[in-house]
């Protein structure tokens, strides 16, 4: 899927990690949702509609990008990347609810509360939030326990009050506040950013690379982020909808500052760019390993999905 | 909060035990859910709303209890009664959204999605599920990770499609389909027995018990659970809305088969008595030191609320 809709820019590199990760995170999804026959059979299904065959699987890439810096089993790696894909779908099945940013369509389908109802809509995101942890907690995902034990941690936090749902709060704040620069950062750096670091620390984490050791590839996930959300905020302005597959102007529409309102559409290409530059620097000390997080922070500005 | 409102059957261990566990719970979530003064504040008052001064604490007690077989840490094992009542005030304010249940009162007091609106109700369980796995995962809770791990994992199990989830899938289904009387069973061993099964599981867990020495408490865990439904069934049909604190007749106005509709009151009362006498039984290889899960098997179904 990704790699059909995917840009000329890409690295060959880039572009068969993509289409890996996809494909494997896709293999898994179908193994950990497999329909029950019994009356859950339509939460699985409504999983299903939502988990497989769509989205660009950036963050799982990110898990197995970071991984790959410190020798780590990869089938490790993938389970970690689809404990976070859990985490970002289940987020996504609720953020389209009608009492949340009311959207009908997602990865050009309909959405789960449009296909399924509401109330499967908030179970399905739920069981999918529930269903993160075990994986993370899983010793199929690896053998140490410490191991599990931190990267359920990690996730749990960049999932909760302290990281994705606290941004998705100011986010509801922000139809009613305007706020400015610094708070719309702060804003996105726990709507997204969080989720993001956690990808990058979970690699860190599997490659039992203690935290005073995780400083670069935070300061890394940290620019990728800003820079990630930069570039959503300009597709949101100039984004073609039916390429990016959800409806696009939504956060102009609510009056919500965005980085692209406050920055303006210039200004903020170039701040993206900046950031994506910083990205790279903080990967100075590794060599070729570090490519392909090199190659992914190129691609999430020029992205045009 | 909870000695006010308890009937005089409850022996005075149990008694003191109820009213310690629930004092101790409020003190960690007041600790775990400190207002922050930015744009969040909203999200951490709607969580206070639904976690703070009410309450049985039933699934906390029953960690402790079952933790006190086993000469456990008391606060590993009240905090990790947290994370339960964690996923268990989740998934009542998810549960109560006008899209499910529907419920304007909980406790007494309003609902969250009544007092903070739709959207902050959602963002508010979202949190307070991903805050049970932080508070599972988290050193401060044990210093063994193998122990941490195996919280999480069990605890995430319980909770999601293949435990609550997943009853309150078949709950929504229980609305077009009438089921018979062992599909019903099922749904309430998912939907509520799964949590409080993991109680139990969480006690041997903290203790260092290996799976293979748990059966005892998983089959008192079992009776337990599906005695507290009936007597919950019982409670909606015979029981005061002002005591219970939340609606009651919502079920049969539902259309929806009970214990109570399959077997009828005086079956059902009888079915429940017996199931208390097994969960008792399962517990004749403990001495004194179970005396509080076995008054607290008799106090589920003599309870009024």
């Amino acid at each position: 899927m990704a790699s059909e809709t995917m840009a000329s820019f890409t690295t060959p590199a880039l572009k068969e990690a993509m289409a890996e990760v996809a494909t494997a995170i896709d293999a898994l999804f179908d193994e950990v949702l497999a329909v029950p026959d019994d009356p859950r059979a339509i939460l699985y299904e409504a999983m299903r509609h939502a988990a497989i065959g769509g989205g660009k699987r950036l963050r799982p890439l990110l898990v197995a990008a970071s991984a790959g810096l410190f020798n780590v089993d990869r089938h490790s790696a993938l389970r970690a990347g689809l404990a976070v894909e859990c985490v970002h779908v289940y987020s996504l099945i609720h953020d389209d609810m009608p009492c949340m940013d009311d959207d009908d369509m997602r990865r050009g389908k309909p959405t789960v509360h449009k296909q399924f109802g509401e109330a499967v809509a908030v179970l399905a995101g739920d069981s999918l939030h529930a269903l993160a942890f075990e994986i993370a907690a899983d010793p199929r995902t690896h053998a140490d326990p410490f191991v599990r034990a931190e990267l359920t941690f990690e996730l749990s936090r960049a999932s909760g009050p302290a990281g994705m749902a606290g941004g998705q709060m100011m986010d509801l704040m922000a139809e009613e506040t305007r706020f400015d620069l610094a708070t719309t950062t702060r804003l996105q750096q726990l709507k997204t950013g969080a989720l993001i670091g956690v990808c990058l620390e979970m690699g860190a984490i599997l490659g039992h690379v203690p935290p005073a050791g995780r400083k670069m590839l935070r300061a890394y996930a940290r620019d990728l982020g800003l820079a990630f959300q930069i570039a959503d905020d300009l597709l949101d302005v100039e984004g073609d909808a039916a390429i990016v597959g959800k409806a696009t102007g939504k956060d102009a529409e609510a009056g919500k500052a965005t980085f692209v309102s406050l920055l303006g559409v210039e200004r903020a290409r170039t701040q993206a760019a900046m950031l994506v530059d910083q990205a790279v620097a903080h990967l100075s000390g590794w060599g070729a390993e570090a490519d392909l997080l090199r190659a992914i922070a190129r691609y999430v500005v020029e992205r045009d999905h």
